[in-house]
This record gives C-alpha cells, structure tokens and sequence, in this order.
C-alpha cells in the first residue's frame, strides 16, 4: 500500500479518494465496512469479545470478522467498568487488529453511548436532556456537547449515539427522560446546538431515532405507531430538520412501524423524505437489531436476508451493533438477485466518505494517538462548572407558598428515595444506571454528593428515607413521617429512578401504566403531609407526574428532571436561594385526569373541556416556572409596518428591567394562534423563547426576529405552506400566562416552502 | 299540482321523477331539502319550535323554515317525554304544516335516534350494542332492529340514527358503550344485521360515525385522531364496508379530525372513499352541528359560509340537526363562487332519491297515516322477548370458583349502585338516560324489573347501596360490608351509570381518564371482599374496568353491558343457573398495567412485554367467555387440498358434541395469523365466529367456508392484496385459548381486491 493510491492521499477531494478506494474493494470487503461488532471489553474479562446476544445466535470470531476490514466497532466502553485509560489503550490495540485483518488497514469507527455525558466509567455525567430542555439555554448546551466532544476524543471514539430528537408524545414513555420535551421548536433548537456542541470537536452526532418513535402507543416502548404524514411532517420532524441543519453527519432509525410499515423498512422515510427532501447525505445507522428485528418482530421479512435487502432498499447504510443481516444474509439476497449491489456501493460510500471526512482514511492514522497521554481526568473542572451550571438552569421552581427560599437555621427533615442516594441523579443513559442491571455495588469513579450530603452544608437535617422508588413498608413511611413531625420543613425528594427495562421507574424500557409516583410514594408524601409540617416536594424524576391531589398543600414544589453530578448542588443552591430558579417545563405537568397522550399541541376540539368529563388541561403547563425575583416586562411591539409578507420576517421588541437586587433570568416565550388554516391547528405554537440574563437593576431591550417560514405548517397537499391571513404572536411566561397577544396581518402571496425553511429565530439583547 | 307531473307518478323510475322535480326548484327550494329542524315538541310546551341551542344563534321561525319547504325533521320525540299517540299526531301535524308550507307539498324525512331501541318514551329499551358484540348473534340483532324499524314506522318516523360501527381503539372512551367491539369483523357482522333488520322495515339506517371517532386520543370525546390511511383502511373501515354491502341508505360523519383533516370537510374519505370505491349512493347527514364546527372548532373555516362550502365540497349532503350552515351561509358561498351549484344538486338529488324511494314523493301520502292507529303499545311481548333473549346470550361469564350458579336457598346479600334502579340497565342513548339531564324524576313508562327484584324471585336477600356510582359515604360502605358479612353470597353490582356529559360515567361525554371502577367502588368492593363472604361480582357498566387487583378474590364475576329493559331476569337467570351464559366478551379485560389505547390487533412490536414494564396483557382477553355447560369440540380439519388459492375458498370443518344434559350454545372463533406480509399485521385478527346451538347430548358439525378476501390487507401501495405464503388459521374458544392451530398455505398469484371483497364467512350445521 503506498500513498501514491489516490484514496490515500490527503490532499485529493473526498469524492475521489472514495471513488478510487471502492474501485479497488471486494464485494465482501465493501460490505464488511457496512456492520460492526459489539465488543465487550473491561478490566477483568480483557479479551475481545463479540457481545453475547439472543438477537446474534451465530457471531463470527473476532479473526472471522476482521479478515475483510470491519467498518464499525460500537459499546467499547459501554457494557462495564473500564479505567478510561487502560479503555483508550484497548481501543489502540483494537484498531492495530482491525487495520492489520484487512488488506487495506482501515479503522473502524468507533461509536458510544453519549447522550448525558459519555457513558463510560469515571466520564462527567451531565442533566438528562429533559432538563437541558427546562433550561431553554441551547449555548450551555452546546458547551456541554463540545465537552463530551472533546472527552469522546481522549478516548478514541469518533461517533456518538446523540441527541435523541423525539418530540415527547405520551409521557408515560420511559425514553421521556431523554427527550428534549414536548415542543418541537425547543426540541430543533436544543437538539441543533448539541449537534453543533459535540461536532465542533470533530465527533459524528447522531439523531435519534428517526422518526415516530416517541408516539409508541400508550407510551409502550417499541409499540406500534398510529399517527398519519401531517403529524409526522409537523409534529416530529421539525427537531430533525434544524439538527441537520446544524450539520449533524449520522441518523439513526425508529424501531417501530408506522401505520403498519416498520422505519427500518420504510423508504420514504429513510431516502425521500431524509435524503431527497431534507437533503441528509451522512450515514444511516440501524438502532441496535433493528434490521433483524424486521424477521423477528414486525414480520415483513421470512429471513435475514430479505430484512438485509428491506433495510438497504430503505436506506439504512450501517448494521449496529453486530452483524446479523448485513453479512452473509445480505450477501445471500445480493446473489438472489433481491437487492442491488449499487444500492451497497451506495452504503459503503457514504461510509467510506465518513471515514475519509474523519482522517480515517489518511495513511499513518495515529497508531499511538494524542488521546492515550492523559485521558483520565474526564471530569475535570471545566465539566463540573458546566453540569452545575446547567442544573442549576434547570431546575424549575412549580409553585411556592413563600416556604422558598429556606430560613436559614432551619431545622430539616430530608426524606424520599432520591434524597440521599448518587445514582438518583442520573439518566439512564449514564454509565452507572446503564450499566446498573450487570454492576450492582459499581463503584461511581466520580464524586458525586447526594441531595442530603449537600444540604448539610447549611442546615440541621434529619434523613430518612420513607420508602424506596418501588415497594417500602409501612414502618419505613410512619418512620419518615416521624422525622418530619419534629422538623421546621421536610423536604420530600420524591420520583424516579432511572434504568434500563425493569431496573428503574424511568429510562428505556422502564414506561408507566399511570402518572401516579411510582410505588408508594404518593402514599409517603400523604403521610408527611398530615404531619402538618410544612413539605417542599422536590420532584427528581424523569417524567412529569399527577400531583393534583396534593398539590394545594405542598409548601413549595420544584422539578429537576434527572440533573447530573453536580444536580444536588445546584438543588442546594435554589432551595437555598443561593441560586434564584429560572427553568422552564418543557413538558406540561398532568392535571387531575392525567389522560395520556396529551393535548399540547393539539387544535381546539383536543382541548376542548366542556365535550367530555376529562379535563386535560395541564396542572403545570408547559413553559411554566417560578422565580424568586423576575424581569419586569414593558410594552411589547411588533415591526412590521405593512404586516408580515409571507417571505418576510418580523421583529418583536420586549423591553426588561430587573428591579431586583440581585441576577435574574426571563424565558421570553412566543407563541403563534393561527386561527383559521386548512387544516386544524395548535391553538398555541413556540416559534421562540430567547432565556436574558439582566444583572440587578439593569435594563436591556429583547429584540427577536421571527421569519415567515416560522408560520409554515402542512397543507391539504402535503406541501408546507405559508399563507395570508391574520395570525397571533402571544409574548408569554408560559405556554397558559401570555403577557401580550399581538394581532398580525400576514400578507401576500401563498408561498410553499421546503427544506430550507428558516425554524431558528434571532434574538438579540440591546 | 297534478299527478300528470313526472315527479309525482309512481310509475316512473326514481331517476326520472327526481330529475323532473329538480327542474321546477328554485335554488332556494332545493336548499331547503338540505337541512332540517330540530324541533322541541312535547305534551307541555306543545309549540313547536325550533331547539334552543348555542351552536343556533339565529335560528328561522317556523313559518320562515317551512316557506321554501323543509327537507328534514329531527328528533321530534327525543327531547321530553311524549305520550307515543300524542307524538305520532304531533308528526302528523307537523308533516302538514311542512307540505302546506312551500310549493311542491313535499313532507320531510323524520329522523330520530335508535340505537337500543327508538328513543322514545315508553318505546322498548333494548340492550346495548356492546351487549349485542357479546351475544355474537347476528340472527337475534336483526330481529331485534326488525322490531325497532316497525316501532319507528308506528311513529312516522323515516331515518334511524343507527347504528355505530365505530370500532373500540380506547375504552376510556364514553361512546364505547355504544360500539360492539374492538374487532373489525364482529363489529361488521353484527352491524351488518343490524341494518339489515331495520331496513327491511323500510327505515333508513344510519352508519355512525365514518369515521374514525373512536380513535379520538387518549379516549377523549371529539379530541384529534392521529392514525394513517392503513388503519382507517384495515380497521375502522371494514365495517363500513360490510354495512354498505347490507344496503344501508345514509351515512354520518365523524366530528373529529384526523391527521389534521376534519372529517366533514374531507373529500378524500366522504367522496372518494365512501362513494368512488366504496359505491355508497345514499345521503351523507351531518353530525349535529359538525359543519359549524368546521369554523367555531376545527379552524378550517373563517364563517359559516366557507363552512358550508367545505362541508358539501367535501361531501356531506344534509344538515342535522338545524339550519346553522346549508341555509342563507351555503347561498353566500354559492354567490361568492366558493361552491358551485352542481355540488348542491349533487346533494339535492341524493336527497329526492331517499325521498322518492321512501314514498314521500308520491301523491297523497298518508295525511291520516296507518302509525296512529295503535302507536301505544310498543313495548310488546315480542320486544320483550327479543329483549330478554339479546340480554341472556350477551351475559358474560367471566371467572367462576364453583359459585355460580348460586344455589337454591342461599341467603343474598345484593350491593351496589346499579342493583337496584331500572335505568342503570339502559345505555346513554335509551331514551331515559338520553334525556334523564333534563328530566329528573321521569316515569319510565315500561315495566322495568331491577336486579334485586328480579332475584327476590329465587332468593332470601338484602340490598344495601354501598356507594353510588360515583361518590358516596364511609357509612354507607359499611353498612354494605355488614350486610354482606351475614348473607351466604354477597352478589355486587358494580360498574356505570350511562348519560352524557358527565350525567353518567359512560356514554357520549363520559371519559375515564383511568379503568379504575368509577368513584368508591374499588374501596367498596375491598370492603365486600374483606367480610370473607363470596363475592360474586356483576360488572354492570358500559366498558370493561380494570379488576386485576380484586380478580383472585372473587367467588365468580359476570359482565353485563348495559342490558337493557329485560337485562335483570336475564342476569337473574344467569346466576341461578336457568340461563347456561354464552356470551363471549366483544372488547378485553384491561391488565394490571390497563394502558390504552390497548394492543388488541396490534402487531407483535405491539404485544411484547419484555421490551416494556407495562405488559399490555389483557386480564381477560377478547372472545373470553365461560358457561356452565359447554360443547365439546372434535378434530377441526381444512378442506382445501391443493392450498387457499389467492382468488379461492377454504372450508373449515369443526365436529361438535353436546355431552351435558341442558342446552349449550357455543361461539366458534376462528382467528388469521399471517407472520410475513409488507406491512406489520396483528398477531391474531377475527374472521369467523359462528354460534352454535346444541340440545342436550346432540352432535353436529359445522362447516365454515372462507373467501381468500378475508386475507386481504393494505399494502406498502395503499391497494388492499391478498397474496401467497403460510399463514394458520386459529380455531379457538377464545383470541388466547386457542383450540386447533391449522397452518395452511395460500396459494396463486397476488390479487389486488376492491370494495367487493367478500368479507363473510358463511357458516352450516350439518
């Protein structure tokens, strides 16, 4: 091999270098770019091993597998503890064997789980995106994901498994947690600046899970989807569309059908409406099993072969985890003449492109790379601002009858089960919780203090724990209840706690038959309360739950949605009033019916209360959250002499001033009414919701400037159109507590719009 | 006006008689055959006047509605109780006043609701059509709606509101009750007969409501619909189909949206769906106030007028139940040139057909009409009979440790809120619970026998409330618990009181927003439980509620859908024993976990309960139903020696022995498994379920013959097919007890079948 290959030289286009190098490749060797392996690896089993499965009856061995190359490697540092260090000399030694058992020497990409942090042993474990969501604040974001970006990096890891980008449907979804929330726009908008965030450190981000997945009815995870192509087209690819935007370089499939047709076999959705509409030309890769799973669960292939040639058609490029279709079954339907072999060739290019994009291609990749002189210190400084950071701006005050912020000297009765333990901070795509069902005892490798351990720092507190997330007994809860009774406040820590499939109340695989708390924990809370102590109910969970039987006796309620390492800090700091609280729900809380799925975002006739006996009306809605000081809001205005052109763009001008003694933050959250469309609409849309911070006393003036394509929804013909005709823009706290309607006359001309439609709004502080 | 006239004479064909009239209208004469009044008449007010409502702002004076003639007359008994002679007059009076009143002297079509009978005062009061779902007997529904059409034809009426084919998607809805099931082809085959039976009395049935309604999210009368085109195609279509293909004459429209789209400004389904593929030629009526909600509700339209014109682009042809739409708004968009004439002669002409073919056209209709002289006596000893009959074949044994029957001598205690009023035996749409918000304290005007007193027949009991349907007091719990503690038995009647819009827990407006037992009712059902006296539970309700935390418990449990004006002998006849029960449930038994929407005819994604803590599980499933005596089933065999041919017929053959000494009906069910097709399909779908009759000790055989049309689904291509491969045909007592797995392989070519899909089975006794 010598650099004078053209695919080796660094200096040819892209195009070429793949051009040239897939000229040269057996079939055999193209395809075996196009699967990976899961490869358990720790510190005790040290061998390389493909990852045991029921979904791989037959897994090659590891010298069978790379004989051809292997183009993915996935979950290196995923399924068990590994010293960062000794898991970054692993990789080395993986890609050495990799690159040696081709005739090529091509590594593999190498992928993890990232979504809250990079899910691998002693890594910084960051809020759950739900609260990124309730942070409205996609530069912190961004900053985050460029952390796990650069973490990622140290550690040899070109792919990450991130965002999730479904737009929360029915909240009794365990996967809830992992969503940016119930609106599109906020989802888009978070979603893209993590994109940017980890990508700008050369990472590949991956959107999650294309699409439909999150409407899995009655919130039953893999469950059929029943929504129809304008629900699809409005609801839940907006999020997609602005991450792609912001450049995101891989996609990942929806496991469910929709209306009958399983994603991972749906071509309209993989190739028209990803690739010709949205014009996506990176990687696709299947969610793990996803192809075999159209054999084994959805019955649209007799055998692994014709899910292969399904999968391909579609345009899934990439098998992951392992290889159970896209290798001999795949190779089986090429010769039967079910699939094309340009339909391969057009998988491994875009492969091949990713691999040459990420220097992959280029001879001399760094066999002894940077990322092995110092990747132990993960969790460095800069990591523990940030998640403090971002849970602090998470964290959303629901409601507070003057018991917040704490008296100082109070005397404290801490009670719940996520009140005194680490892991109840985290997601269930942190390592620990991830990994929790196989490593009961782990060690966390991190330090991480409990909600109880940072309250002692500025209270007399009495703990106990009331009872577990599931299961408790009665002396338990008559116990907290005890320990309450003689305390000035109980601050009761009461939700969820994360895991995969059955290891928690939240997470994958973990959904809710009812919003009530899990287990007995209502029943706890009913138990302090009759105390007669006051109770502040700290909500640590992973979904909003039903409190509209307790709360008008609640003291105070606030919402932190699973937040990271440095979540009991920065709980801490509001419940102190250290921090003042500015998060915002990016999902309404249920009201007394509690029916899933909810309104939000549905047109009049689904909120309609007076047509049925349930009210679905949220008890907190969405958007909602407290402070202990605010922004003053002045007269709003719009710009926008001659009415909004249908092309045009519009600026609203909100002028705040901070008569606080002290730093305050104001979520300015506009929303269109768009009353009269051919189709129904939501009665309230987010098209913005800029977060200013104003220091005490000061005055600044909001201005946003919203485009036409904004009003854009889609038409009885399936095109996405903006139309005249006299439109709101509600300026409001909260999606319930709007501060000004203003009336728009749109004018002009119908207009279609499509891919490039402008969803960002630009905010400017003056 | 002579007989001369093409359009008076009978002997002239429909087409030529309606073209002939057509000519001689004014515009404004034709459009006033396309709506209707809404008239109050009662012996009290004994005006007529227009229905007060707020949806009528405007409404005409009854002078101005009938100038121009008036095509259409609702619910003239439905709003007060009115002595049938009296209300027959009234008809009569009103029908002369509409022929004096414009220029052609046409009388209109009366329109009034049927569904469990006429719902009108003193009119027999049939069961549920959840109860007949159960009695899988289409033979007795047709009978039963024979009898309703010739009380319908005694009271000059022409139209029934009848019947609801809408097929189960979520039990939390209230209109549950008024559905047969949540299978497609049992809620086809018992509509079916239905329409039959009305119609062969020369009423025009109704389909209700095309379609979609019951998939109004999260249960929720009138919310959104999402589904796709396949579901509403394979699902909530069908029975449509099979309907039509029965001959029925008119069709309403669903009230919600789906995707987006309201149904009554939707071509697509109202046009080209119903008539282009479908055939339909009848009237398409309006849901009441549908087409005003396209404006006040929907956002589809900006005024009336533009509602209008979306409402008969789209294809509804009448106006029910005033003049809010298709008057003087309909005329503005005609002269706008929003509408063109041709769509109102369209509508016209369909309605003057009806007319015609109803005899209203010809000549000297009956101005003293044969339905005044013995309009009285409705409730007769066939409806009675029929009644009673439809009552005992839909009970429901649910689960029986050796309780039941209950034996002679044993002393009852008998609890609960539907044991002992009449009305709580009647569904929303009889006409005491239809009216019951408006009239307190009505006189049922029929002998209507409670539970209790129909068992004080047989037995020694006590009664004791325990607690209304919803509400209720400590004491009165108690009280309950006491007497069941010192009876042998303690038989609860628990479950719904029907009404709408919150004067009941089930019926239209009725949601749950759990399947928990409405108001106290678990905590009395624990009470009854905790005396340690067999409790033998009688769900008395209008949809299935979750048992599972009581089920183990319980001595027996029967289910009854409300079953109507004879549903207590039949109860009673059930517990003693003289009734073997036979009914087999239409709709499952929710799980522990009680999600909804539920999984019936959900694809295997749908059914998994590894992937998800909620096991979607159904405590008992559909097709469920025990007896105290049943057939034995011999070996089932397949006749079809070479394979199912795509275009072909198979015959499934299934011996049957009567071994008990009493007679024993038994339902056959026999379920298609299809495991690879293009699209995902449900695990187990029913396509036959014949009931068999046997006397003591008697064997017969019988013999099922299917049509490779049953095979049929929508494809990836939006056309139905019916295609090779291996499929199994499940004959079983129940959708999870199956009896005989016969794979069966189908053979020939892909068959792309139309609207004439032969969608029964015919089933012989030989």
């Amino acid at each position: 091999m010598s650099v004078t290959e053209a695919w080796r030289d660094p200096k040819q286009p892209v195009a070429v270098r793949v051009a040239d190098l897939m000229a040269r490749m057996s079939l055999r060797e193209k395809v075996a770019q196009m699967y990976g392996a899961w490869l358990n690896v720790d510190d005790t089993a040290g061998e390389v091993a493909p990852h045991q499965s029921d979904q791989a009856p037959d897994p090659m061995d590891w010298t069978e597998l790379i004989r051809h190359g292997l183009g993915q490697v996935t979950r290196v540092y995923g399924s068990a503890p590994i010293d960062p260090a000794a898991g970054a000399r692993r990789v080395a030694d993986l890609q050495s064997q990799i690159v040696g058992g081709g005739r090529f020497g091509i590594p593999a990409i190498v992928h993890e789980e990232c979504l809250t942090g990079l899910a691998a042993w002693r890594a910084p474990i960051f809020p759950t995106p739900l609260a990124w969501g309730a942070s409205f604040d996609p530069g912190l974001v961004e900053r985050m994901a460029a952390h796990i970006g650069q973490t990622m990096r140290r550690l040899g890891i070109h792919q990450g498994l991130a965002p999730v980008l479904d737009v929360i449907r029915d909240v009794r979804w365990g996967r809830v947690e992992e969503t940016i929330g119930e609106d599109p726009h906020l989802v888009g908008t978070i979603g893209a600046a993590y994109v940017r965030g980890l990508q700008s450190t050369g990472i590949v981000a991956t959107l999650k899970h294309f699409v439909g997945y999150s409407a899995s009815r009655a919130g039953r995870n893999l469950a059929p989807v029943s929504i129809g192509p304008r629900e699809v087209a409005d609801v839940l690819l907006p999020p997609f569309e602005m991450a792609l935007r912001a450049g995101a370089r891989s996609v990942m499939n929806n496991y469910t059908d929709i209306d009958g047709v399983p994603v991972a076999a749906d071509r309209t959705l993989l190739t028209e409406v990803l690739r010709d509409r949205l014009g996506f030309d990176g990687t696709v890769v299947s969610d793990y099993f996803a192809i075999a799973f159209l054999e084994s669960l959805h019955g649209v292939a007799a055998d692994r072969a014709e899910a292969a040639a399904n999968a391909l058609r579609a345009g899934i490029d990439v098998e992951l985890p392992g290889v159970n279709c896209y290798g001999n079954p795949l190779l089986k339907a090429l010769e039967a003449g079910d699939v094309d072999e340009a339909l391969i060739d057009r998988a491994v290019e875009r492969v091949l492109r990713q691999k040459c994009e990420l220097g992959l291609l280029d001879d001399g990749w760094a066999v002894e790379p940077e990322y092995l002189t110092d990747p132990c210190a993960l969790d460095d400084a800069d990591a523990r601002d940030i998640a403090r950071r971002l849970a602090e701006r998470s964290i959303v005050l629901l409601r507070n009858e003057s018991a917040l912020p704490l008296r100082p000297g109070t005397r404290l009765a801490v009670v719940g089960p996520g009140a005194n333990r680490p892991d109840a901070l985290f997601g269930c795509y942190s390592f620990p919780r991830h990994v929790g069902i196989h490593h009961e005892g782990l060690e966390l490798g991190l330090d991480v203090k409990t909600v109880v351990e940072a309250l002692q720092n500025d209270f007399s507190l009495v703990y106990s724990l009331g009872c577990p997330v599931e299961g408790g007994s009665d002396e338990d809860i008559a116990a907290a209840a005890a320990v309450a009774a003689d305390a000035d406040v109980c601050v009761a820590v009461l939700g969820d706690l994360a895991g995969l499939f059955g290891a928690g109340t939240s997470g994958e695989g973990c959904d809710a038959a009812d919003l009530r708390l899990p287990g007995r924990q209502e029943e706890l809370l009913e138990a302090l309360l009759a105390t007669g102590t006051p109770v502040v109910l700290v909500v640590l969970a992973g979904r909003p739950y039903e409190l509209s039987r307790q709360v008008d006796r609640l003291a105070a309620a606030v919402c932190t949605f699973f937040p990271g390492e440095q979540g009991a800090a920065a709980l801490a700091g509001v419940l102190t009033g250290r921090v003042n609280p500015s998060g915002r729900l990016p999902v309404g809380f249920p009201g007394a019916g509690a029916s899933q799925p909810a309104p939000y975002l549905a047109a009049p006739l689904g909120r309609l209360s007076e047509v049925s006996t349930v009210d679905p009306s949220q008890l907190f809605p969405f958007g909602h959250g407290l402070s202990y000081a605010d922004a003053e809001w002045g007269a709003v205005s719009l710009h926008s002499p001659d009415g909004w052109a249908t092309d045009g763009e519009v600026e609203v001008t909100v002028p705040l001033h901070n008569p606080a003694d002290r730093e305050v933050s104001t979520v300015v959250q506009i929303y269109l009414h768009d009353p009269v469309a051919e189709v129904a609409r939501p009665v309230r849309q987010l098209v913005a919701a800029p977060r200013v911070d104003l220091d005490p006393g000061e005055s600044r003036t909001l201005v946003v400037t919203l485009h036409a394509d904004l009003l854009s929804y889609t038409g009885r013909d399936g095109r996405r159109r903006v139309e005249p005709g006299d439109i709101e823009l509600l300026v409001a706290r909260s999606s319930t507590d709007v501060h000004t309607a203003l009336p728009v006359p749109v004018v002009g001309p119908v207009r279609h719009v499509g891919a490039s439609r402008r969803l960002n709004h630009t905010a400017r502080v003056i």
